[in-house]
């Protein structure tokens, strides 16, 4: 699924939550053990419980590659049973010299299918443009992260700009800028006042609402644009809503209730 | 091997080289179609080639991730092929949340058996102290890096110092950072007199040697210190140093002489 059809799905659901199968295998729920893969078959059922209420599944690939090949596997496996209905992030937060960025970018976007992949800004343009070609591809480059250490160099600043600003900025003038969305977390959700005057229309990825203390309300009133552009991530609140046999029923309740708010928030 | 190890070793060997294994698949000389996976054939050769030459190699996960589960298994008996005779650097650059960085962490350091992994900083202390919690292994952090887009963000001054050396600086003060290295391009060996100022006793990554046009002499006169604190990365010079057939012999020629120059400038 690419932008456009994001963006029609989001006005069609009223939603856009992105549920972040950040599957972790010693977490699992008894009663899966049964099922040749485990992680897969709880992936299935919780896609199956919550595909009406979201817009986008997040795959972090740490927790399929802490899992070796089979892990490679059980997230290549997961990424074409969503299928082209929901738009597939695959939050691999690379980054690397301009032909070994060439290699990620084929293996997220080509061999895996994902629709977006996350990278760090850190090594700078030509670590990035490789991704940035992939016409029907959108590229998520972190911008203000949620987590404690978000603060230690984000927030730097350098001619009156903190570098997450000259992120923001410097990333607009690379080939394909237009393709280019942004991790912004929700517990800093005052600043996207500001970045929006950087970024009015690029795609936010918003990490942090519930769970990290963010708040959905604000992140609507100050990141919202006319396409919404906002994609709000729920991992461990709607995965492990219930960690007992009836995990699906409650990470499908607890999806339709982020969605609702979504709906009465900005639609 | 740890760190203490990979000293000894340098000094034995009088070698501080690296050889990057960047296994591009679609670069593999002819002749190794017959095997049930030419890539890791490939890495076997170049491996028995230079192992007398080098004291550590580094694997680029981009090379084998692109080549899906299969690439992940490639990666984990290449290192189990090396062995514990070399320091093994797993090339991820990796860096995320506090739970995720664990989960990258297990992956590379006790799944996969690593000795040390490269992180991005980016996303700051919560991201990198979980790989610095093990305590036999190294976590190697980007700092200055040899690419051309290296400049776009990380010589960025706010408080008069750029930001790598504010990477330099607070990452020192992190649990653990006696275990920490640091990526510094030799394409910028002139600031290696400096960086050494932040951080006199720790060990530095530099790729960037031939190739990407840094000099060997400079990055010894301006980067050593008693322990040697360098590895020097070189990937494509030795592994590509034929296309040919002879490609192993070509690579162990140029590893030693790789080695040789070393010996000459160092010891």
């Amino acid at each position: 699924m690419n932008r456009e059809q994001l963006v029609a799905e989001i006005f069609r659901k009223k939603s856009f939550l992105c549920v972040g199968l950040d599957t972790d295998e010693q977490k699992l729920p008894e009663g899966l053990e049964a099922y040749d893969e485990p992680v897969f078959e709880f992936n299935r059922r919780i896609i199956d419980a919550t595909r009406d209420h979201c817009v986008s599944y997040k795959l972090n690939t740490a927790f399929y590659e802490c899992l070796g090949a089979r892990g490679w596997e059980i997230m290549a496996k997961t990424i074409q049973y969503i299928g082209d209905t929901h738009f597939i992030i695959a939050d691999a937060k690379r980054g690397d010299i301009g032909n070994t960025s060439d290699m990620y970018a084929r293996a997220f976007f080509k061999d895996l299918g994902a629709d977006a992949v996350t990278v760090a800004p850190y090594m700078g343009r030509d670590s990035v443009e490789p991704f940035l070609r992939y016409e029907d591809k959108s590229t998520i480059l972190l911008a203000l992260t949620s987590n404690a250490g978000g603060t230690d160099f984000q927030l730097l600043q350098s001619d009156g700009l903190e570098l997450y600003k000259q992120v923001l900025k410097t990333s607009q003038t690379w080939d394909g800028a237009q393709r280019l969305m942004y991790v912004v977390g929700a517990t800093r959700a005052e600043y996207l006042l500001e970045i929006r005057s950087y970024i009015p229309d690029a795609f936010l990825l918003v990490p942090g609402v519930g769970a990290q203390g963010g708040s959905l309300a604000d992140v609507v009133k100050y990141g919202r644009n006319k396409e919404i552009g906002l994609l709000i991530n729920a991992s461990r609140s709607v995965i492990y809503a219930s960690a007992g046999s009836d995990f699906a029923e409650a990470a499908a309740l607890e999806a339709r209730r982020m969605a609702a708010e979504m709906a009465d928030l900005a639609f």
